[in-house]
């Protein structure tokens, strides 16, 4: 914890915030295009934009450094794709597009500001969602906190967590670990540079090592997908960013359900622990009747099959994988 | 700094981060009033609101305990009420009138949550915003950033910073400085409890003394002030939010002008420096070429008349208060 440091009350001529600031904004001006007709992005007390009508979306994700991101093993821009990527993530688990993004970066002195803020603007690129205001503050531990807007399409309703029912498949985007495993990988590289360890990354072929690292790194949310399962009649839906097995436990308690679960899949060089209990691959976990014309609608669009994990089951009590009670392996902040 | 602990990839039983989300979810919904038909608050991957139709303003502001709210003088509940109330500020800055908020909120162990959740949910219901969704983080410090969503009622433009023209009157919507001598009464009182100091809060009188300390713990936003000055035809506006003399030195730079004042409204028992350079009063100051516009306007809604700090002036590099140059006094962030 850092030492407290009362704001002064007056005059503090080291401050540089409004320097950092423009600079900032430059690096994520350039990555979103040009302010569009009618709006006003950073810069003034707030932004203003212009939505579609309709239904808004509205999500929030922060990223903690020595929490949810190790800058002695990824940088700073890391860090910043992934508050940004999170927080899109959520738009797209509700069915949703995101429009636009307001970013709080609370930093230490010593941290490259021009990082963090290059992957804000790589992933605000990426995911088309220009930041359009934010706050800097100096703190003791890197914090990236990203609020994104996003707009429901057409006029289906959301797909929450809550709408599935006995009998939905339950399937989801792309196999998962990949994010744990990566992290796996950079610790024991970093133990190997120390002149220790290295044993646990030397068994995976350079190829999918280098994507292990990348899913940590750089993880993906599925925009596309999540839109196309709205599209496709999905009835719940969440992403995986604490785990696979107690974001399952969720969905499964919000709609009142049960599972049985015959699949995981593991990505190529992670384990099945890691698939189960590693949280931030930020797949898609879809609960469908239908998972033919999910299948359909993401061969339509050209993204991946999704792929099988089991049932929903009428039963609350029963959260089953291979038979075997299945706890809600995963992440949980530990808060009063 | 707090030691690095990276996430672990598997289990970690002794996480309460649901239960605690759900705590929070109640006390933020018990001040929000139920669930809105059609709308979808905290508990899903995002929330889901319906906005009226137009241009949607969005601001986001962080807290951070060491920074912003010194935790050994303010409560937590103290440091809730300051993030929500300081980002809905930003949006009143532009005229427009909050809709919804999101919340992250990163504690380390130890600190009262309920009384957090308190201030902000308080907070909520003063400012009739909503907290719709949020996160919550473990961390070494506690940072709490507030994004909120605005509508601008009407046709008129916003009131952005970049709007005053030579010879448009400044005035502010209340004296100054009460927060920064809210916050020196409090460090004198913890002096004296330690058996040292005290004098620097011996000599104000125990009514404004409580008015001093009230304005640092629970800062008021000037919503209706701020809507009404947009009614009666404001140029540029902005929230105190910093120092008085930084902030008008950023409302002269984005308006290319320049400024003479004659005044500073001093808050009883504070000082011209503080006044100046205090910052966290988040009175506006606004430029208008119509003074008595604005007063008739204040006075139709019941609001105090605004008070008069100078005029705007065309040459961008004249800064003067008193005939004497006036540095940019107030806050600014230390960052690379």
């Amino acid at each position: 914890v850092a030492p407290p440091k009362p704001r002064p009350p007056i005059e503090r001529p080291g401050g540089n915030e409004d320097a950092a600031v423009e600079r900032i904004a430059r690096a994520l001006q350039d990555a979103s295009g040009p302010v569009r007709p009618g709006e006003i992005w950073i810069g003034d007390d707030a932004a203003v934009v212009v939505a579609p009508p309709g239904r808004l979306v509205l999500a929030t994700d922060a990223v903690v450094a020595g929490v949810h991101a190790d800058l002695a093993l990824v940088g700073p821009a890391d860090l910043g794709w992934k508050a940004l990527t999170s927080a899109v993530s959520d738009i797209g688990a509700m069915g949703a597009r995101p429009l636009h993004a307001l970013v709080t970066l609370c930093v230490p002195p010593g941290i490259d500001l021009d990082a963090l803020a290059r992957g804000l603007a790589e992933a605000s690129a990426e995911w088309r969602c220009p930041v359009v205001g934010g706050d800097l503050s100096s703190a003791g531990q890197v914090v990236a906190s990203v609020a994104v807007t996003g707009v429901l399409d057409g006029d289906l309703p959301p797909v929450t967590r809550a709408g599935a029912s006995p009998e939905d498949w339950l399937l989801v985007t792309g196999p998962l670990g990949g994010s744990a495993a990566g992290l796996r990988l950079l610790r024991a590289r970093a133990g190997r540079a120390g002149g220790a360890g290295g044993r646990e990354g030397a068994e995976v072929p350079s190829d999918t090592a280098t994507a292990l690292v990348e899913a940590h790194r750089r993880p993906r949310a599925r925009l596309a997908e999540g839109q196309a399962a709205r599209q496709a009649g999905a009835r719940a839906m969440l992403d995986v960013s604490d785990g696979l097995a107690i974001d399952l436990h969720r969905l499964a308690d919000a709609s009142g359900v049960g599972f049985r679960l015959d699949e995981v899949p593991v990505a190529a060089g992670a384990t099945r622990q890691e698939a189960l209990g590693g949280g931030e691959d930020y797949e898609l976990v879809v609960a469908t009747a239908d998972p033919d014309r999910l299948a359909d609608r993401f061969a339509l669009e050209g993204r991946r099959p999704p792929l099988v994990l089991g049932r929903c089951t009428a039963d609350p009590g029963e959260r089953l994988l291979d038979g075997e009670p299945l706890p809600p392996l995963g992440w949980q902040h530990a808060v009063e």
